[in-house]
């Protein structure tokens, strides 16, 4: 299957790869951005269009997708120098997939619509391995025009579109509050086994019966799971949740809100990040409780604890 | 059906009450015991029979289920003036279905072994309508003896017995680090929450989303729905989590761990009782948060925030 539609993708990280190589497999001409050359090497051989900069991706493209990692960088391939915007047609769709601060979302859109493309607010989640599937998830608000326009680009890389109303920003707001909610539950599961295993708990049988149990979340399966493995393998890094709960704790103050359970997870992945995890997967945020501790979690070595 | 067995319930709260109307559903004839003259009354009503002393009910009682509140009144009812003990005959199964301290869990199942009796250390959770239709979960953890015994008086009333080893003390580990995590995310719940409603998203699509999404718990679902609905009507009371946070926080500090969460959630629990919302439903910690950020939550009126 061809579309008309032209792709492009500025930012070959996990999430961006993921969706091009899903652009790709759908039969969506794509164009490829990234400082890496390597990886444009790479989406070439997987039958891709490289491009060295955002405004050469922008010329052909009707629907572009930026996969960089915060809101600095977008403001960058957007309108900075070699920018997508001021080469990019008129009226074509910007998707943001960038978990940033509302405030900067919507500030970031609203310059998109006044240079007449159409943007719409986008932050991603699900993972390398779902994008990759082209089954992430994407919280999206924005104009009706400019979903209709980039539909069948949204389907070759999402399972599920949250619509979250026609303005920019509401997608960005409601992803917040979903990083917070992970952010702590992260950091609850790490307190939680880190406790649990310093009282001589087994790990696994207290992970089994928790995940049937009221205490139970979507990260104390899915994280708790390597904490009791000893698996750190990066899926989702420690210094992600640095950046996402940094975001919600500002916007928070900004906000006039008390967030003492963000603010006390923050300080967990500082520390982390501090001792040198901060690249590992986020549930290592249990190594610095566990070194607190002095007690042995699985897989962690004592030198790391130290 | 009608059993040989004998159950007596000391505590007919909101928990035992369920317990003791399963056992008579179930047709085991069981003996009620409560400070309250009205519930005993209604229990009699139900086709129970009722005592006025733990002594009195231990008396013909093959399995005797603890359904009181804390370790102290745990101790009372066993131990104390017209304490069950004294009166109980050998080999009688204690089932202590109380959250409370490990520490004092295991030291009260020792003490009944020395009397010649065989406890189980039992905690219990689900919420009463769960025990009301003889549904409630228990973490269990005694001799496979005493399990044998009570097998037809536990599945009367449970829909699930997570069975945690030979020794008390296992089950009130496990309850313990649950109840963290089921705290910890209340808490989160209502942090998130606030926080949505602060910077102007609507709440019910919030909760929909995130329902669906990683950040998601199984408090956040089932708590979050209170404070969506404005309802605290309550389920499980704030001062249940003052308690059991208060258990985590002590053990934790016993044992040398941070629980950084916990004690940041424990602080809003206390700062909700402290406000009056003790006897509310747990999700009122949101209140507090609310009051402090000025912001409306759906049914909490202008009195309760200020």
């Amino acid at each position: 299957m061809t579309h008309s539609l032209n792709a492009a993708v500025i930012g070959l990280g996990s999430m961006g790869w993921g969706a091009a190589i899903s652009l790709l497999r759908a039969g969506v001409p794509t164009t490829g951005v990234d400082i890496a050359s390597q990886v444009l090497q790479r989406f070439q051989a997987e039958g891709g269009r490289s491009a060295s900069t955002p405004a050469e991706a922008a010329a052909e493209a009707d629907v572009i997708f930026v996969f960089v990692v915060n809101a600095d960088q977008t403001e960058q391939v957007l309108f900075g120098p070699n920018g997508a915007v001021a080469n990019a047609r008129a009226g074509t769709v910007f998707l943001l997939c960038v978990t940033m601060p509302p405030s900067a979302s919507i500030a970031l859109c609203d310059r998109l619509t006044a240079s007449g493309m159409q943007p719409i607010d986008a932050p991603v989640s699900g993972g390398s391995v779902k994008a990759l599937a082209g089954e992430m998830s994407i919280m999206a608000s924005g104009d009706p025009k400019a979903f209709e326009r980039a539909a069948p680009a949204l389907e070759a890389i999402t399972s599920k579109v949250f619509r979250l109303g026609n303005t920019p920003g509401m997608a960005s707001q409601v992803k917040m509050i979903n990083q917070l909610l992970a952010g702590v539950h992260i950091a609850a599961t790490a307190e939680a086994l880190t406790l649990g295993a310093k009282i001589g708990i087994d790990l696994q049988q207290l992970y089994d019966v928790i995940c049937e149990c009221a205490g139970s979340s979507w990260m104390f399966e899915n994280r708790g799971a390597h904490i009791v493995a000893g698996d750190y393998t990066p899926h989702s890094a420690v210094d992600i949740f640095v950046k996402d709960l940094g975001i919600v704790a500002s916007e928070a103050e900004e906000a006039g809100c008390r967030t003492p359970l963000t603010t006390a997870s923050l300080a967990l992945f500082h520390q982390a990040s501090a001792a040198g995890f901060g690249r590992e997967d986020d549930s290592a945020v249990a190594k610095v409780l566990a070194a607190s501790a002095n007690v042995s979690l699985p897989g962690v070595s004592t030198a790391e604890k130290s």
